[in-house]
């Protein structure tokens, strides 16, 4: 099927800036509620909300195969286990409704009023509801870094690394959308030199720079997904801040892995840009630098060129950038990831996400997480307002962006932005 | 409030055989299909299952504020976020509705034919949507057993252990109900002496006796759950046998904990028993060894004495008890299970379910896995068939049961049953 939807000539009666990370080529599905408090399934044009529940009771979905209320959800994980084919017919028509040359819904004022909504008049909620949330750790500078600060510089890597998209699961229930704010998390820490472990607030609190896939209803228990077939099964990306607590991990995380030190708070981009929308973006993966076994021998362009950064705003201050990395740097696609972790028959339902883990790149500038871009607060960064940072700072905001860009075409996420609280205080619940 | 469903002295109208698990101080409460493919909730006095649905529809439970539509669904989530003042009145309406003294429905055929069926006329669900399930890991006897296996007998247990109810994060989707039979898993595994791994079916298949507990909305993003409050938001329990391949776990596990070892499958009896059906069992937890931080220092008997045991049935023979164990063993309990996990401010929601991890006694007859029960294959198990075991074999069922007993009451769960299929053959697939 031809991804008119990807048409890089086409324009939109809708404007759209010079650097806008949402041109017509865009169409990312997210939720939000409307000035009127009701919650819709939308896209997103220039700084233009869609109300698509709108559209769809207007008729101008009509000739796609979809129910009366696909839209007017508060989740999209019934749309998403439609299938890539109805995805695209959604993405192909809004795509046409949109398009400079269509004045159907342009001239019509009444219909245009009902769709169209301003930024400040809707409020983004979490897109989907997340079943299963798995976390990877595919990034081979990120597990390198990690490794020789940890273990030993010279077998900074382990054993079952180059083999294996190592992964784990995460905690579903704590993932917010962007502009939640986080509590600063309180638990164990072993101090240096004890043998007895202290209760208090994390000292070492971190974000880690990760991009997100949500997949759609894929396989049966039991049943394998093959990794020629996994990207029909993936519906699309979002930004994804893995917030983490190093002192909480360091004396939790052995034998069973990270617990406490992850789950207080995940945050991700609210709008999903679909795979479709990413398709002119796709690049080779990395070399292995091991034949990996037949199961996950992926063919052709399985990785994506996303351009990636973090910044750190503190409180009543311009924010500073920390790094720059990019999608495309991941040792491991999602292709592997998800033919590894099915391959033992685990079933992967419509909302599932899985985390890439830290996306460091080669340079130390391009590091996904304090830790590494501080090397363990060694050292520190400065920041704009003359501040230096080791870890993130009570009341720092945490911002990730990303977009691709190729041939004028400019595709983005928005952003993930998520301030840091100080710890919960019980006599301040409502 | 009183516990008048508790009350030793009732009898039921139903029959109920000497040794059932479901008596009338039972009443737990499932999820079936009845004969006429309706989905309903439902509890089981003796071998009746009783259809909520009906029962409600038809004004048993007028007086206790429930919407219409809460017993007509297919999964308890929404009844369980009702909250335990509800399912008290509930199960304590359900108490007196069915009492021998009570003849209004007994005496009722009609109304009797749609609430009441036989157990062959129903087929038991998942009971419920299971958001984020968490594997403890509290059984000393189990960790101990693993430490000296795996690491070093000298210092069995790591540093952490006796300080944190070790726990990590599972696999919702897998999850299923006695009675779904499991594929054996394949993935990577690596040959003693060898540098690669090697990709086929798992050759150490292995079954982990475990209690499970089901949560109801307990807290909001970054409150903790103080641990003397804990039991309120913890619904009822469940049998959960935690498969492990414990080749694909050796290999894979290091850094972030199992992964594909454990989420191919997990099974659970599909009545959930109440906690309040549970309170004359309370008892102690076993004494700590090293003193505990203040979060997680509970007070009085929060600890379950349910006697438990594993059989293994091969294909076409009798079974053979394989392990006698108690829920009482285990050093962490449920509300210090529950108080940790939310220490950081982690959500809990209704539907989240906890597993106790393996449930190992004082005796090697009392191990909870069949790489302790066998020492790692050392010791193979003698079947009554005159087969040995050192881990599961294709077609062997695995039979979970659980029961409390004391002063002639007995309580049980019934029992979580799975059996073992080969590997997935995908041209088998309908």
């Amino acid at each position: 099927m031809p991804l008119s939807a990807n048409n890089p000539d086409r324009t939109s009666w809708l404007h759209v800036g010079k650097n806008s990370d949402f041109p017509i080529q865009n169409i990312p599905f997210g939720v939000f509620l409307t000035r009127d408090d009701i919650i819709t399934i939308g896209t997103r044009i220039g700084d233009t909300a869609i109300d698509l529940g709108a559209l769809h009771q207007l008729g101008y979905f009509d000739g796609i195969p979809l129910t009366e209320d696909i839209f007017l959800q508060d989740t999209l994980n019934d749309f998403i286990a439609d299938g890539r084919k109805t995805w695209r017919a959604v993405r192909n028509r809004i795509a046409q409704i949109f398009d400079s040359n269509n004045t159907a819904l342009k001239n019509n004022i009444k219909h245009k009023e009902r769709v169209c909504f301003r930024l400040d008049e809707i409020e983004m909620q979490l897109p989907v509801q997340i079943g299963d949330y798995t976390d990877f750790y595919s990034s081979i500078e990120h597990a390198t870094n990690v490794g020789t600060m940890f273990r030993d510089p010279d077998n900074a890597l382990l054993p079952n690394w180059l083999h294996i998209p190592v992964g784990y699961h995460g905690r579903s229930s704590s993932i917010i959308p962007s502009g939640i704010p986080v509590h600063r998390p309180q638990g164990q820490t072993l101090p240096n030199g004890a043998t007895d472990p202290v209760f208090g607030p994390s000292k070492l609190i971190d974000f880690e720079l990760e991009m997100a896939f949500i997949t759609t209803d894929a396989n049966d228990l039991g049943e394998p997904i093959p990794v020629s077939e996994a990207e029909e099964y993936i519906f699309g990306l979002v930004l994804f801040n893995d917030w983490s607590a190093r002192d909480i991990q360091k004396w939790e995380y052995v034998p069973l892995g990270p617990f406490l030190a992850k789950n207080f708070a995940s945050s991700m981009s609210p709008w999903i840009v679909t795979l479709d929308a990413l398709e002119p973006f796709k690049v080779e993966s990395p070399k292995p630098i091991k034949p990996v076994l037949p199961y996950l021998q992926s063919k052709g362009k399985k990785s994506y060129d996303i351009n990636l950064e973090v910044a750190i705003r503190p409180k009543d201050a311009k924010e500073t950038i920390v790094s720059k990395s990019n999608f495309k740097y991941m040792y491991w696609n999602m292709s592997q990831q998800l033919a590894h972790h099915t391959v033992n028959g685990c079933p992967v339902n419509s909302g599932d996400m899985m985390g890439s883990g830290t996306i460091s790149g080669p340079t130390p500038d391009s590091y996904g997480s304090m830790l590494e871009l501080t090397w363990r607060g060694e050292k520190p960064i400065k920041m704009k307002d003359g501040t230096e940072r080791k870890f993130i700072n009570d009341y720092d905001t945490v911002i990730m962006r990303g977009h691709c860009e190729k041939d004028g075409t400019r595709i983005g996420f928005g952003e993930v932005s998520t301030q840091l609280l100080p710890i919960y205080n019980p006599k301040k619940k409502k």
